[in-house]
């Protein structure tokens, strides 16, 4: 049994392109592809762009969020899926990603967030 | 020496006031609060209510990003502050932050992000 509310998966992309991971257009219109394939429902979508390079973006989703954040200069992407829909294929998205970005490596870890038993026992 | 590009606090509240943590209005003025006594540069936000209940806000901030997810009907709040500043003071904000939200209780946990090795490692 699932005791936990939510789960937070965090991936770190290395060895990006840095032409790719620098355009904003580019990281908006991969975000929104990924959560296409991962069947999340988008609510909405913010993408800044910083001086002199990097971008950040956010996709609010039904399920949680996707948070983005690139360092073209370092060549490295660093990614949050948070969502309460255990069901979606992160792994395929994951895949996919990874091409996109034409990354060497990517590191993940999962988090579990919301403890139903804390959730329970400090209910108000 | 610290050897990694970011720091990422995932902050869970227990025990939170319902009536409080369901106003988008609420939460967005918090968060924006927060941001200013942890002395983070906000780059734009965005907050959406849920139906029939709930809500998600993220703030795009210099330093990276700082985002929420609120369970009125579990009492509950997730929040992560994703950031390469390591010198604000979180310790502050999140006594701040449990006030305001009446929370009961947090847990919170650090990831470090980007691998300073790994990007050097994969440097293309």
């Amino acid at each position: 049994m699932d005791t936990f509310l939510g789960h937070q998966t965090t991936v770190d992309f290395y060895g990006c392109k840095s032409d790719k991971i620098s355009s904003c257009q580019f990281i908006e219109d991969t975000l929104l592809k990924a959560a296409r394939i991962l069947n999340l429902t988008v609510v909405n979508t913010t993408i800044h762009s910083f001086s002199p390079i990097g971008v950040s973006g956010v996709i609010v989703i039904e399920e949680s969020h996707i948070a983005i954040h690139t360092w073209p200069e370092h060549n490295y992407i660093a990614i949050d899926f948070f969502t309460c829909n255990k069901s979606y294929n992160l792994k395929k998205g994951l895949e996919w990603l990874k091409e996109e970005f034409k990354a060497e490596r990517l590191s993940q870890e999962v988090i579990k967030r919301g403890s139903l038993k804390n959730i329970e026992d400090f209910k108000v």
